[in-house]
């Protein structure tokens, strides 16, 4: 919990501590197989641990639409550790694909056991959740993590292509974080609500708060890898301006920017012509054009709506704990 | 059908060919993508073509059982076209991981495309076939599916972990291969059996026929990637031994050799120190330890195998044709 502690989430994590319980334990079973790398390289994943933001939304949609604790706690965790596996199996494959280094404070698992292990690893998990589905046997929550599925990769590819590409429409850009983040928020709380029984009005509502907090949460992603502190961050600083990912502080500093700036972003963003100390100099252009400003303010937009999306359910203890996981996830550092 | 004229499965195609036509447009269909460059990598893939040896076993399995030509022929084709999918997505990973460059006979994906979006769109693949999958909704289908999907990822993994180390026994040799290959030939004969309404003991005798015939399958394949002739194998002959892969061929070679062939083996294989002439070289000491021959018995034994399991069934030209695919998996030339 030490990694919570520090983030406004951990009131959420505690409220749901029995159910994270059970869930982590069922991570670390269903991650395990009987060929050793495969082990080996979970293990440091399950070490580096990270927040667990999805499979506690959807273990709280669950519980939110009536769910008693002990009622169908178990099924409630396989699910939730299900859309843990797509995030994991994403990040795998993420980190191949933009070379990261660095994942969660710790060496990320491709600078660890390399490409291949990572592409492989992240195949199985993913295999290993559709096997845990297939269990499970609810084809409305299949249908639901593998549409969000589909879309997550689509959203990455779609990424790829609009990398270093200044052209970028912030339309454009919002869809690719929609499919990149937004969707599985969505289908995380989507599918607890599927297995808390919910109504289709708050099956409805569940998979907004979801989008809504998902778009919130990549946009503040995207503004805090200008801004955050590197040691609190947990990835390196910087990393998608050196991957010259056109996030929206640099779509908004560009199209606000003077034409001193415009060619400051067209070299380092477009043509990957960047020298030590362009960093700052993004920096110092994004502050003079308020680019974290706007992209905040329009995180803040997306986290109201998923504020509201919350309205049809009555007062609880726990519904005030989503509504403080979308302040986190507005004004996190990290 | 131009790839299939030059093998002996153009008779199984051909009596195929209606329901192949309806599984090619599914493949076709299905892939499909609103992101540009996914529809540009997979109509890529679909020109490449391949044999289509997995979904055609799929068809069959379920023609075999009894299913007549016109009964459920969509459905049988959807379940053959996410079989296919499994393995296309498998090789976009697989080129990745083993840094190909030519498949079937044209330039790899990851060639053309890049690494990145050879991963990526392997995952969009297994998303897609997870929701195709879904539609269907055979618990009992997905279960085999995703079962061999995980194998899969595991047989990868641990030839990965064999590679470049001689000290690999011939048991781990046939473990890897028949996760990476066997299985999956084995899950497309299962799932076509379930989809064409089997009885448990077909549905047993259809999973052992494709079993052994995807061992056969495999250790030709590692045959062939030593003695084919390069412009009809459709990949680069000696790819394997300049990968430092350890398959049967080489186990063979390295354990009937002398100690001057130990050492060329170790130096090529283990350190992976090869030079100009050293495949020609390789080449000299598997047939001088008849390291070839030893590795196609072995296929016929698997063949041999394969043809008992049909056993079951009464005569039928369905039958025999899967009796010539066995022929064909045993002196196939690429």
């Amino acid at each position: 919990m030490s990694k919570l502690g520090e983030t406004g989430l951990w009131e959420l994590a505690d409220y749901l501590a029995s159910d994270m319980q059970v869930c982590n334990r069922v991570i670390i079973d269903r991650m395990r197989s009987s060929v050793p790398l495969i082990s080996q390289l979970v293990t440091h994943l399950v070490t580096a641990g990270g927040k667990r933001l999805r499979p506690m939304l959807t273990l709280a949609a669950a519980r939110l639409c009536g769910h008693a604790l002990s009622e169908g706690q178990l099924r409630r965790a396989e699910i939730a550790a299900c859309v843990e596996f797509i995030h994991t199996a994403t990040l795998l494959h993420d980190d191949v694909v933009d070379e990261s280094r660095v994942r969660r404070g710790l060496a990320s698992a491709n600078a660890v056991f390399g490409n291949k292990a990572s592409i492989l690893v992240g195949d199985f998990l993913f295999a290993r959740l559709f096997q845990m589905l297939t269990i499970d046997g609810s084809l409305d929550v299949m249908m639901i993590l593998s549409d969000a599925s589909a879309a997550l990769a689509e959203g990455e590819v779609m990424q790829m292509t609009t990398q270093n590409d200044l052209s970028t429409s912030i339309d454009q850009y919002l869809q690719v974080i929609q499919g990149k983040t937004a969707v599985l928020f969505a289908a995380a709380c989507e599918a607890g609500a599927v297995v808390g029984d919910a109504s289709a009005e708050q099956r409805a509502a569940l998979r907004a708060y979801g989008n809504n907090l998902g778009m919130a949460f990549q946009l503040v992603d995207d503004a805090l890898d200008y801004v955050a502190e590197q040691d609190v961050l947990g990835k390196e600083i910087g990393d998608d301006f050196r991957e010259g990912k056109v996030t929206l502080p640099v779509l908004i500093a560009y199209e606000r920017g003077n034409n001193e700036d415009r060619l400051f972003w067209r070299k380092a963003i477009e043509n990957g012509q960047q020298e030590e100390g362009d960093f700052a100099n993004a920096l110092q252009r994004m502050l003079a054009t308020k680019a974290i400003e706007v992209t905040l303010a329009r995180a803040e937009d997306y986290a109201e709506k998923a504020r509201k999306a919350l309205q049809i359910f009555p007062y609880s203890v726990l519904k005030d704990l989503l509504y403080k996981a979308v302040d986190y996830s507005v004004k996190r550092q990290n």
